[in-house]
């Protein structure tokens, strides 16, 4: 038995979007850019596909330039806003602590060039207000990007609100929505979003291929120079079988949204109840405005590494923080933005359920996961130590 | 009946590439970052496919990237060593007037900031010697960027000795093997190659994935910002499934590559044959030294599009330079590069085979295309100024 609750790191392609990639691959398999029939059946494809993404995002066909994933758009809308900004002496960036690291590292970088970064503080539901963001805007911000949602600790963010101060402020709003896109509803007019992140295989789409929505009249900079692809904007052959294969994905994402997160969430709420039901544990996360999918605890006294690899022995595959960095020994910037302590962090564990997802596995998980956790404490110094009060517990 | 003669614009993938991706969609699916069995699953296929193409290049696992194609390897190779050449204060760049535009459009990004470019002269043939580069290299000479076939018109250009010259003078060599990956023999410690780029779906292999080899000790810069992936030089996660399809499709193709070779050049030189038969036509690009599934003809008095269209209609599928500037109403750079004037420049043909063409499908085209360019020539007044001896023949 093996039980996918890491939804959030990726997912399991639907039928349809291979369906949808296959023909692409040894039929219709031309270069969109040739002037042959079979080239120019690709460039017909490809744009269904725009068209296809638009619908589901709110915008026009023109305003959507895909990429090679969230990470190359979340760069590419970050480095353009930045560069309208310079144009006119405006170098203040605000952003959140809990950005994933292809805004964080962007933004470092862009530190480097001398912008001034400003990084909300999250506050301990991991969450900011439009009224801190209004309160942060200055004459020189040229950039406000603050995720949708959070990839580790499931937080939803007030996007249209925030949008809506960054309209009326006259500054550029670009949000990673990198978790959200196919789970939470996105409207980019209505939301007032100039720039939007997303990546295809967060949403049962393929590995490899993502979207950077960019309003009209908003001037891109090129992360990757050469052909005249993307209306100049971003080289390379268009990858059309994972294209036609992420607007599959996303169109019957979007169709199903509300059924899928009503089933979704209720399988997560009675996660969250159940241990809830574990001495010394806390959810970590906004409660009410969380993604359908996430679950994310801290257990005070283990480590989150052991912990994966008992549930894994017990066929659940879960994770400790993002996948993207599950390689570095430092604890969640996430969960240390939201004020847990280092050694807390350190023991945490996601997990992120998807409409596949059952609720015999939620069952299973319940009944496996407290006695993994009290095994684990009965195995700590640490735990020994807070159990025999030479510590305290902070959980 | 179609004949597809545009393998250098892309390629229809292999079965076996194919094959090798499907696994990866919905049954390996995992984050190779997640510590779970299923993410450190496909960090296995992740490992096997870095040592595959790693073997097909004479590298080491260690120092293949994967990046989404040729144009990103192209981009982050030239930033990388430009990088490493401006920390030393060396600011000069040596290439070729007709690289592919992934490295010209990059190199115009780095003038811009200060860099000196030298675009050497690939003459009639369109080639440049070894002696060329010796003589061009200075002090502040930080890279060497030339590509190992063009892939317009088919040369291939001295790599090995350029490579030599480069590794006594201490400077830094990238080649763009775009077109040569898979059908040329590549040995980047033989070829003292310190940079190379290659993207899969030009030797049947999947699109919108390719790889960065960098020698061991050549510090890379990043292109994408984020996660840790590829030893923290390229974020994202990594595209199981077409990594996987290109290491498939790129051993395949170096297995067979003497035997494909010599089918394939056998159908060039054929076709080569029959199109010099047509008055006022010429080979482009040097007739020996050449790509084996390259034919480049100009000829004098049509126009390029008109020619494809035609073409089309009897079910051929060719193309007019490189299908990435196709929109463009310029002339191709590279046939002006060797020389060709302006008016002969748009009336180009490429016809780019591979292993699956057939000599039927080559005596086709033989009994075609002659008739299509009289009927093209009859219609056009520049032709009829030259017939009546208005204005002179070129060609």
């Amino acid at each position: 038995m093996t039980i996918y609750a890491d939804n959030a790191a990726t997912t399991k392609m639907s039928p349809t979007a291979i369906q949808a990639m296959l023909p692409y691959m040894d039929e219709t398999y031309g270069n969109p850019s040739s002037l042959h029939s079979l080239g120019q059946r690709a460039a017909e494809a490809l744009w269904s596909a725009r068209e296809t993404v638009a619908a589901c995002l709110g915008g026009d066909p023109k305003e959507i330039y895909f990429t090679s994933g969230g990470s190359e758009a979340d760069n590419q809308a970050i480095l353009s806003a930045t560069a309208i900004g310079a144009k006119k002496g405006k170098n203040h960036i605000i952003s959140t602590a809990f950005e994933h690291h292809a805004v964080l590292h962007t933004l470092e970088k862009l530190k480097k060039q001398g912008f001034d970064i400003e990084l909300l503080s999250v506050g301990e539901r991991g969450t900011v207000t439009a009224g801190q963001v209004a309160a942060a805007i200055r004459e020189d911000t040229c950039l406000v990007t603050i995720m949708y949602a959070n990839n580790e600790i499931g937080s939803v963010l007030p996007i249209a609100e925030i949008g809506a101060v960054c309209r009326e402020k006259g500054v550029l709003f670009h949000t990673d929505a990198v978790q959200a896109a196919g789970h939470l509803h996105i409207d980019v007019v209505a939301q007032n979003i100039d720039l939007l992140s997303l990546s295809a295989h967060k949403f049962h789409g393929p590995k490899g291929i993502g979207v950077l929505y960019a309003r009209r009249g908003i001037s891109l900079t090129n992360v990757i120079e050469g052909g005249a692809q993307e209306r100049g904007k971003r080289a390379g052959t268009e990858n059309i079988p994972a294209i036609m294969g992420m607007a599959a994905a996303l169109k019957e994402a979007v169709e199903h949204i509300d059924e899928n997160a009503a089933r979704v969430s209720a399988l997560r709420d009675k996660l969250i109840a159940g241990l809830e039901q574990v001495p010394h544990s806390a959810l970590n996360g906004d409660p009410k405005n969380r993604l359908s999918g996430n679950v994310n605890f801290c257990f005070e006294g283990i480590e989150g590494e052991s912990l994966l690899l008992l549930l894994d022995g017990k066929g659940i595959c879960a994770s400790s923080g993002s996948a993207c960095t599950s390689g570095s020994l430092d604890p969640s910037h996430v969960l240390l933005s939201i004020g847990r302590p280092h050694e807390v962090a350190h023991g945490s564990l996601r997990l992120s359920l998807c409409e596949w997802n059952t609720e015999g596995e939620v069952d299973y998980m319940l009944a496996e996961i407290p006695g993994i956790v009290e095994y684990l404490r009965n195995m700590s110094p640490l735990w020994k130590d807070k159990v025999s009060g030479k510590k305290p517990f902070v959980l």
